[in-house]
């Protein structure tokens, strides 16, 4: 391990390490192994060299050299990536540039509703800034504790807030952004309207690092809501969850700030291994977690939410409904679903996807992708859940009960080229907040239309010709 | 005139005129003079051929002759832009490309909330037909009846409803382009989330036509209020009217649809010119126009202006309001706004900006402008109107009121840079929504950071590397 310095200059080293102070340039390997590894245990880069600058000034002067020297370099903040792409490679040539020790929230403007944020503040530290400031910043997310604003942004984030206030990019008004050169484009504006010319703010947001260095970002903040109400609902059937959306989108509008389905398996998956309170008496196929937020008052939100029940039981669309009767009960609904992604883990392997199709398709993209599932694997269990407001599913496999984990982790292949073929026939995303990094590069380019891969391809030419931001991942 | 089409070859002309038809393919100045007149009278191009494609294939096959023939094209849609991009150069090269035959709205889908539409339809055919369906298409600004969707598409199109929906960019899920090579970048997806790669819709959305030509596009659709209420409110200043529009955000949230604000003058100007009924009984300072919508009922929507006015009164906020006492009356507050860009003209000349800052920072600039404005011209009259929500404002120049046309115009550069250095001193926009098109390029490339210039023109290589795309536009 000791003699992965050899594969990057020593000289080159002592000169970015010149830049962050020696405190800072972590050449260790055991001060490296945090950034090496990630909670899935999936990717294993190697590196002889992690950055941590303290300042904008820094990060242009490490791009600077990496330029100069044509020295790959892989942007991490949070670490807590699912597809690999704040991961390095395993040739120990790239160098990672942390952006933790960015972490100051410059500023908040609550008239003009925005904080200025740097790209290593944590956002669940943005969360609670905004909230002592009486706003809402409306990205949440299971990583939240430490998850970093300069991944989320980069990974254009998504969760279970989208629905009501968009994703990462929607959120995002303005960015700092340290070029490949070293250059900064400085394009920090609260502006909500701004027609000056080409949308490059967008094309950093969601590059994965590959095309520069997001350092800070200018971004929404909302008022506050004064009432909310969670209801954990119980159904027959995706039609079911799905007229219940309509009923809700109806009655509720923007006030339904969260529409989250969750099949019958991951229920019982979490109630088995989570040791969490069951939230509905009864069982049922589909389950649906609905939060309804008012920026009126928590009368208004209660009586927003029996309204929808009300009407969708008389309507038979749902079989049961509890509102959570106090805070603690509404947290614990919210609780379940924020544990119930990891409670497949004790039934064995599992294969997973991030799609999206039209909110429409669910219903049909869940019956057509069961039978892709039994043709790949006889036996192997759907454990489907997700934003269903949004279109996006979770929809996970995990081995047949008495399967092979080594054999059914052989079909991850097969399985993913069947599930993304119906996702496909459904005008649908095989990475609907992910990403692609390293994880679904090979497929983007392979299925996407090579219309898409060749405009990509010119912007990150246009952008990076030497290929030196984050090599290896997108595109 | 008839000359004309010697600056284009006449076999070039023929082979164009095939691809669409002689009956599409204009040629007599008479047929093409629509085409080249625009309601202010302020750009004068020429051209020998107005080509009306009938689909998208012949889009592309336009595209492609134009590419291998090196011949500048110019899309246009409704003709409604305020900046000059919709209208060939004096050389009489140009092709000017009408997308107004690609009229029609693909589909509804009222689950998924989404339209898939072509670049021709006229806006308003678009709201209706949303209406039709039960849903919303939020998209709405003066020239609602002529314009249509590829413009306001690549012109990122504003107006006043990007406070609760955003502006046409947010709208849209998924575009289909015709690149300058003619071939078709297929993106009309209908997905909230889709994290596969570089954001290239957002790219040809604001574009202007220099990237590509839009063809078709999925736009957003949303549940239709049930209740709508609009106020006119008279009040003492700026500062009040922010901090009207702080309370209404915190009351109403979402549900505030619509912040318009008017100042004393071009109130009076309406008052004067419009034959319109006086909104207020007494006369105010500065007004605000206020819509707030209920996804509940009507009774809903009344209540919560009812609150949010009677607070700001007892607050001493506002100095008056009235509610639209019946959908007639709330029409006609409407109107007063809608018509209030008019009356202007026969003050005298104008000269006109379309600007927006951090919402907070609106007061100031409204002082700082009005001590710049006098620099350049003593008793030049200040009229200032606009999306106060959005931080953009119509910062609007009229002559002073003894003063002559001709000689206050030669101040037109001085006044523009005069303003736009206020804009700039707050971190603004020169151009909030009517985009850069011919009126502001050498502006924008001589103020805006040249980094942003820079990345601009690289993706304009990137995409149109022999620029034949709407030449002499944005950049």
């Amino acid at each position: 391990m000791n003699d992965i310095s050899r594969d990057l200059d020593p000289t080159l080293i002592d000169r970015f390490a010149t830049i962050v102070g020696d405190r800072y340039a972590l050449r260790d390997q055991q001060d490296i192994a945090p950034y090496l590894t990630e909670r899935r245990g999936l990717w294993h880069g190697r590196t002889a060299l992690v950055l941590r600058p303290g300042s904008v000034e820094e990060v242009s002067r490490i791009m600077q050299l990496a330029s100069e020297t044509g020295t790959p370099i892989v942007p991490q903040s949070g670490n807590t990536g699912l597809v690999g792409g704040q991961m390095p490679d395993r040739s120990g040539r790239e160098v990672v540039l942390s952006l933790s020790r960015l972490n100051r929230i410059r500023e908040i403007d609550v008239l003009s509703n925005t904080v200025t944020v740097e790209a290593g503040v944590i956002l669940q530290t943005l969360q609670e800034a905004a909230d002592a400031a009486d706003r809402l910043f409306p990205l949440s997310l299971a990583a939240q504790g430490s998850c970093q604003i300069g991944g989320n942004l980069s990974s254009n984030a998504g969760g279970t807030g989208v629905l009501a206030y968009g994703n990462a990019r929607e959120l995002c008004l303005g960015v700092e952004v340290v070029l490949p050169t070293g250059e900064v484009f400085d394009d920090l504006r609260k502006l909500k309207k701004d027609n000056t010319g080409y949308d490059l703010k967008n094309l950093f947001v969601g590059a994965e690092g590959t095309l520069g260095v997001i350092t800070a970002a200018v971004l929404k903040l909302f008022p506050k809501p004064k009432g909310r109400e969670v209801a954990f609902v119980g159904m027959s059937s995706p039609e079911a969850a799905l007229s219940l959306f309509s009923l809700a989108m109806d009655r509720a509008g923007a006030a339904l700030t969260a529409f989250e389905l969750i099949g019958q398996r991951p229920y019982d998956f979490t109630l088995a291994h989570a040791g969490v309170v069951r939230p509905l008496a009864e069982d049922w196929p589909w389950y649906v977690l609905m939060q309804i937020s008012s920026g009126r008052s928590a009368e208004d939100a209660r009586a927003l939410i029996e309204e929808v029940l009300s009407e969708g039981l008389e309507q038979e669309i749902i079989g049961d409904a509890a509102i959570a009767a106090s805070i603690a009960q509404g947290d614990a609904f919210w609780s379940f679903r924020e544990v119930l992604p990891d409670q497949q883990k004790p039934e064995g392997a599992s294969i997973k996807h991030d799609i999206s199709v039209p909110v429409a398709s669910i219903p049909s993209f869940i019956e057509k992708a069961a039978g892709a599932v039994q043709s790949v694997s006889p036996g192997a269990r759907v454990v489907c859940f997700g934003h269903m407001g949004d279109g996006n599913l979770h929809y996970n496999i995990s081995r047949p009960v008495d399967g092979d984990d080594v054999a059914f982790l052989g079909l991850y292949h097969a399985m993913n080229q069947a599930v993304h073929d119906v996702v496909r026939s459904f005008h649908g995303s095989i990475s609907a907040e992910h990403g692609i990094g390293q994880l679904k590069r090979d497929e983007l380019i392979a299925t996407a239309p090579p219309m898409a891969i060749e405009l990509m391809r010119k912007v990150k030419a246009a952008f990076d010709p030497a290929g030196i931001m984050n090599p290896g991942k997108v595109i």
